[in-house]
């Protein structure tokens, strides 16, 4: 039996597109899984951000020197993958090693990452995590050239819906195996283990 | 005396500029003050991300229908200030009302904001926030029309030490009241309360 919180027992489900950047609005790490003419590979990206919430699109960094880079530009997709407490270390291992390096195994592969495909472009979406969207990039060669800034128009999201519910995270110490990741820097993750809800102050 | 944690008693130390994007890697709310010709406004801001290192540049979205927008496009400036628990609901009411529907205070005066001088551009700071980045926009026309995203170079940063320090937050049960906000939707915030160290897995 799976502990509480186990990823194997994830309940994928769909989220509205208008409600999809809520997935990322509160600013986790994510990996950008990407594939072309059979290849495909994963990384982790600490910089991503909504740019708009109708048509929903993001904003991803994406360096030069990355393998996931080339399949990117030359699929013109890429899925954003939010990994969790419970995976830190796959989601740190991934984001220190390139897919270049390869011989003949890709980073699903050479360490045993699950994956299954998304529901609109087929993408390979990483099991374990806690949210995912897939996107078509909406080619812009000067912020790709100059800020190695990818933007997006999302076409399908999915999240886990025992963090994810009726369109925002619902973050509870009963999943915290689940929350997302954000880093802190050289593989420090802070967890959002605490909520606090604000109320509006009055004008002097 | 002031509590623990008291945003009264901030220890503003700089931050090399190297490490300034520390300061949001982990995507926190952020709040977005600018200035020009003696109007000053502060509106909150949920996406930004860095986009390089070295030089530090950042991204932000600026709607095109606030007026902090008018004021970052006629100066080319603009700060962005981290919130903390401490001042939840200050961050949480500048990002609901408009600075523009002032008769005659901007929101410092409407809500009593505390702020200091930037160090490097003059810009109007928020006191009780635990991170200050001053900015040059670097004029990307297309993208703040599409995307409205903002290209900045950093040219100030300065942290609170109390809770950033050697170039990396240190976030503690002991200083939860300065821990960052990640908003998640409607004045609900997640808090960094937690953190996890990840190590790398070996190849299969």
């Amino acid at each position: 039996m799976s502990a509480p919180g186990s990823p194997v027992s994830a309940v994928r489900t769909p989220v509205d597109l208008p409600r999809a950047n809520r997935l990322i609005n509160h600013g986790p790490t994510v990996l950008v899984s990407a594939m072309h003419a059979g290849r495909r590979n994963v990384m982790a990206a600490a910089w991503s951000m909504p740019v708009e919430f109708e048509p929903p699109r993001i904003a991803v960094v994406i360096d030069k020197s990355t393998y996931t880079r080339e399949l990117v530009l030359a699929s013109g997709m890429l899925a954003l993958n939010l990994p969790c407490a419970a995976i830190v270390d796959l989601a740190y291992t991934v984001g220190s090693v390139s897919g270049r390096d390869d011989d003949d195994a890709d980073k699903f592969e050479r360490y045993g990452i699950g994956r299954f495909d998304g529901p609109a472009l087929g993408l390979p979406l990483v099991e374990g995590c806690v949210g995912w969207l897939e996107c078509r990039v909406i080619r812009e060669p000067h912020a790709e050239a100059a800020y190695d800034t990818f933007f997006c128009e999302v076409v399908s999201a999915q999240a886990d819906a025992r963090v994810f519910a009726n369109g925002r995270w619902s973050l509870r110490d009963d999943n915290a195996a689940l929350h997302t990741l954000h880093h802190l820097g050289a593989g420090l993750f802070a967890l959002p283990a605490r909520t606090l809800q604000a109320t509006r102050l009055p004008a002097r």
